[in-house]
């Protein structure tokens, strides 16, 4: 292994193992906050990364709860200085580092209305996880590459476990606990398979698709791609990109399609011949057989992974779809274009 | 004037007038049902334009009722039937056809739950407009050229004039009032100073760049461009950008700033000084003297617009970007890259 990133992709499947053996009681201890406060909606503040894991808990919290959740818009907690009453909400800030201002800011606003705050954090004695009510630590240890892998798997590891420690489903805690080997078995898979992308080395950006709970999914790729290679790539929902954006899907240019089987699956298949019509070059990371076999490239994904933690494994090929277009390019994968690790916004 | 497009453009400052004067009423029942619910949030369903719409909302709403603005996950509703409960939401669909069945159904979804409902919407016979409880009509009249002009600044309209009807500040009617004119009067300054965007006539893309209220026009001036021109522009706010996407911001990459005087000016400056420092081509819109000079271009806004109403100025001269791209590529304004106008999606 050459770099720390490709170390710490390794290290996916046994850092989500810690989590989930580590963290199981808090989360619990999480869960009683859930049923302790009258929830109405749940309020998420992330930047980065940590946003797609929020995409993530957007869709299960929201449906483990049956409550909407909301992205806070920390600019006016802090450049506008009017933060909304906070009535009703479960406040939940997502920073690996937690050292992000505005989202710290957040928390701190919540617990000064008096509502209950969670932190998913790597460092809780950060000023994030020392604001918050309840810490729920990433457990990923040190993560050195500036492009975030690990911290990822565990931030959505993080939400995952919350929802199967408050769902009523008994089955769902069973299912993520026998997540991280379903996870070391698809990265050796994706590894053998992602040779497959050097026909693409010529090209210039691409567009990210999913639809429903691979939304994260899709701008988790797109973002690593990106920050990796420098590559234009860009991510959309299958229904937004049809609303004006496919204009610009010009006959040779890249998509990636994020399709595991599920309620979506139909809808993807739709979106995949919708662009391969304008002349897309295409890539489909899927279960899916026939979805497969109708790209350029198919990236399987292996089967038994149940759909609500299909986020977890479908990334696994994106990430070295974008480990391989950074090296195809030549580009230092632990220092990539001049990135630093943390940036702090207002 | 030889294209729908142009004439509808030059339409907006005369519909955002109609709009102002006839829906006045409609929008202070709007304010009542605000008043007579115990409103913890407002939840948003939108698709394209009118999700920038919903984003201008969630600033200008959430400022006013001092509550969150979420949007909704459509697919919750359709696809995963799994829709939240609705208690403490107030539920807005934004659709300029009414025909969005995902839309549709979020706000159908909140009526069976006994939550208040509003459409905005330029067809109050639509299955939006027969479905919400308050129907806000655009206003805009017949729209013909596939993108959206004068329905997006009539959307916008419409939030402004709940919330000038609903706050406490008996100021913000008198300043939307004004605003028609200084529509027209920016129209006719942004026609002069568009023709510079010549020298930019070979690129083959741009990302659009804001913070805080005109998160909403960076959105859809990037949309605007890349409907018309098929380039592949795309949005940003200033500070996710700097979370790793501009990795991707190679020297001679154009990057448009929409940065009016406000509390986010500052936050832009930097950005767009640290856009600049890695070689990017910068245009810069914005009332700001010193701002617009730093940029390679610089299309000015008129002075005297408050920071509230900005985003009905400051989209227009990126509309008019959008439309001499396009003449730039030799694009039919009126049915650009086989887009159809109304799209449906689940």
């Amino acid at each position: 292994v050459s770099s720390h990133l490709e170390a710490e992709l390794r290290e996916q499947p046994e850092a989500l193992r810690r989590l989930i053996e580590r963290q199981r009681g808090y989360a619990e201890q999480i869960g009683d906050l859930f049923r302790s406060h009258d929830v109405q909606y749940i309020l998420i503040a992330s930047r980065g990364s940590s946003s797609n894991a929020a995409r993530y808990a957007q869709y299960l919290l929201g449906r483990a709860h049956r409550v909407p959740v909301a992205f806070a818009t920390p600019s006016l907690f802090t450049l506008y200085e009017q933060p909304p009453r906070l009535d009703g909400a479960l406040v939940i800030g997502i920073s690996q580092s937690g050292k992000s201002p505005d989202v710290v800011e957040v928390v701190a606003e919540a617990r000064r209305q008096g509502r209950p705050t969670v932190a998913l954090t790597n460092s809780p004695a950060s000023p994030l996880g020392m604001t918050a009510d309840a810490v729920l630590k990433l457990e990923a240890g040190d993560e050195r590459a500036v492009a975030a892998t690990k911290t990822y798997v565990n931030s959505l590891g993080a939400v995952a476990l919350i929802f199967a420690t408050t769902t009523a489903d008994r089955q769902a805690l069973v299912e993520l606990e026998r997540l991280p080997g379903q996870l070391a078995a698809q990265l050796d898979r994706s590894w053998d398979d992602v040779g497959a992308l050097d026909v693409f080395g010529r090209i210039e950006g691409g567009t990210v698709v999913a639809r429903g709970i691979n939304y994260c999914t899709s701008f988790e790729i797109a973002l690593k791609i990106r920050e990796l290679s420098g590559l234009l790539f860009e991510s959309y929902s299958a229904a937004d990109l049809m609303h004006g954006p496919v204009a610009a899907i010009a006959p040779g240019w890249p998509v990636l399609a994020v399709a595991p089987s599920g309620p979506a699956l139909a809808a993807m298949a739709d979106a995949v011949a919708a662009v391969g019509a304008r002349g897309a070059r295409t890539i489909v990371i899927s279960d899916d057989e026939r979805l497969l076999a109708s790209g350029e490239i198919g990236l399987p994904l292996l089967e038994g992974v149940p759909e609500w933690l299909s986020p977890l494994v479908a990334v696994l090929p994106g990430q070295l779809a974008a480990l391989r277009f950074a090296q195809l390019r030549g580009i230092d994968l632990d220092r990539p274009l001049g990135l630093s690790k943390v940036t702090l916004t207002r």
